[in-house]
Formats: C-alpha cells, sequence, structure tokens
C-alpha cells in the first residue's frame, strides 16, 4: 500500500540552521513530524532524551543495528547516529509527513530504501556567515571550529544529490522556502488523489 | 544547453477559472510568461489580437501547421488552437517561466516534445459551482451550456495525466497554490544550481 504521507530528509551543514529552521516549520505546519534519532553521544545542557534525541548507550545502538532496525545510521566524531524504520513508517501511513534531519550518507542511504523521499539540502549565504554561526554557539575551541568549517565543506559538497535547495540567509525566507516544498507536494496529483478523492469523484461521476 | 526558465502546461475545464487564476499567478510572479496561442475562432468583445490569442485564418494556420512551428494543436468545436514552439523556446532559454493554457491533448502533445514540463490541472470544487459559472458567462444559451458540462467532464476526466492539482474554490486560495507551485519549482536544484551558481562556488572553493 502507497505512503499517505511523504518522508523529506533535510540535510545541511553543521551551522546552517537546519534545526531551528525545521523546529519552526513543524510548529507551523499541520501533519508533518520530525524523526527523532537514536545517538549514542552524549546529552547536551538543555537537551531532553526522547525529544532531542534518544540517547542510549553504544552497546544497544549495535545491537538494534544488528538487527536492521535502522533506516539509516551514521557515525560522526565517533558517536553513532540512527532513525528508526518502525516508527516513520507507521508515521506515513497514518498520513503523517516525517522529516530526517540526517547528513548526505545517511540520505543515501535512505533514498536507496526509499526512493519517493523529497531531499532538501540548506546551505548558508557564505562561509563567512557559517563561521560567524559556529563561533557564537561558543561551545567549542577554535580547532573545533576548523574541524566543523572543513566538515561543512565536505558535507556541502554533496549538495547536488538533493532536489531541493534553501539558502538559510534570513530566517523568515528560509522557512518560507521549506514551508513551500512542503506545500507544493501536498498539490501533487498523488497527494491529491488520496486527500480529494470525495470531491474528485463527484465530478467524474 | 538545458533551458533555464520552465514551462508550466495549465489545464482545466471551461469554467474552472483557468484564465482569471492565471492571469493573477502573472501579475503577481516575475518572469512568468503566458503564451499567447494562434486560433481560428472569431474573435470576442472584448479581446485583442496578440493579447488574448493571435487570431489568424484557417487557412494561414494550416500553413504554419504544415511547417511544423506549433509545439501544440488542437481542433476545438471546429476550430484550431495552436502554441508557437519558437516563441516558447526563446522565452525559456532567456530564463523566462512560461505558461500553456492547453487542453489534455495538447498537454499530451506537449509532454512528448518537453517531458521537463511542469503540468498542474485546475478543478472546480463541484459540478454544481460549474455549473453556475458557466450560466454566469450569460453568452451561450442552455444547450450550448449543456454541451459545455459535458465536454468538462470529458476533460477532467483527464486530471489524473497531470502532475499537481489546484481546486478554484476560493480564488485566493487556488491563486496561493498555483504560486506555491511554481515558487518550489525555483528551490529544485537545476534551478538553484543555475541562479545561485555564485553563492554555492563561493562556499565551495
Amino acid at each position: 500500500m502507497a505512503n499517505k504521507g511523504k518522508l523529506y530528509i533535510i540535510a545541511a551543514p553543521s551551522g546552517a540552521g537546519k534545526t531551528s529552521l525545521v523546529k519552526a516549520m513543524v510548529e507551523s505546519t499541520p501533519h508533518v513530524k520530525v524523526s527523532v534519532s537514536h545517538t549514542t553521544r552524549a546529552q547536551r545542557p538543555g537537551e531532553v532524551d526522547g525529544v532531542n534525541y534518544h540517547f542510549v548507550s553504544t552497546e544497544a545502538f549495535q545491537k538494534e543495528l544488528g538487527e536492521g532496525l535502522f533506516l539509516e545510521h551514521a557515525e560522526v566524531f565517533g558517536n553513532y547516529y540512527g532513525t528508526s524504520e518502525t516508527w516513520v513508517r507507521e508515521q506515513l501511513a497514518q498520513g503523517e509527513d516525517v522529516i530526517l534531519e540526517i547528513d548526505w550518507q545517511g540520505a543515501k542511504q535512505v533514498r536507496r530504501l526509499m526512493p519517493d523521499a523529497v531531499s532538501i539540502f540548506i546551505l548558508p549565504p557564505s562561509l563567512e556567515a557559517l563561521r560567524e554561526r559556529l563561533i557564537g554557539r561558543a561551545t567549542d575551541d577554535m580547532e573545533i571550529i576548523d574541524r566543523r568549517m572543513a566538515q561543512a565543506v565536505s558535507e556541502m559538497s554533496h549538495y547536488g544529490e538533493f532536489d531541493y535547495l534553501v539558502i538559510n540567509d534570513e530566517f523568515d525566507l528560509a522557512l518560507r522556502d521549506l514551508q513551500t516544498i512542503i506545500r507544493s507536494r501536498r498539490l501533487a496529483i498523488g497527494w491529491m488523489q488520496h486527500y480529494k478523492a470525495d470531491l474528485i469523484k463527484g465530478l467524474l461521476n
């Protein structure tokens, strides 16, 4: 049976503003949910288990990975991240759109398993703006920031593998762009045939 | 060379409000132009040659048709309608989006020649609303209205061949839907790679 909801992959270099944009979009758009990833990385101050991530031990992660329970997974800076396939498919079947906040490698894995997924890459307006945003976080020393800048450029080199590109210069405009992409998919024939079935039936009978 | 602009096919049954919606969209969206069709049908009061249609004789139309100058053409109620291929390709090469207001048969011809075209079908909210709109025009007698209703149902039976569906219940919402489709295409990777080439280059160099 076809999924009623749509799966969105959203990737971006660290510092591009992905998390804030996705949060604002989910709050302003009905029937969109963000997948909460499993991770083995340390919980940061302010983060809530089950909300920001499902924080799990490396042993627990590797066990579930071995059981094939992840739609995608990645190891970044020595930590594991992964998306539960069961939860995603349940949401889509119920007509919810699901957003995966993952990197280009995760995106590649998901596209293989779910080729109908729509993928969006968020770019900063410039390298200078990206560096400022990374410094603005003030949680890391300069060496880590330099490593993150290099990592960001590496991540950005895969932008061309995505269906859509959003540039986060002004937050409100980037948010509008994200909303435009999701709203347009809800005008696509497959979605409309499902959600406007009665109206269409009334016109053609 | 790839087209810079995007070709949109917009079809609808007579009375669905296509012409008014397209007019409002073109006025509110930069870099979108409507293709002016050639036709052999009689000029109606208020219509301007070269604006609403290029009004031509049947002999002239058939001559150009024989020379392969039309991207699509159709015969409706004994009159010919057609779209100049040269003009469309010129606009796309210049970075203009082009809208073709044609029927499902024309759409089928255009898709074959230009498979990248994005097609949109506009539906009325109900058969009752459609009949009221056709009667509201008051330019035809009931026999012609009945014939148009039958023609409309026949046209609508092809809605599933289109990429997007817009329901024109409230004009402003239907207009927003059309704008959303066009704006989302301008966030697609191909468009962005072209129009944001400098920004992307600055991020990856």
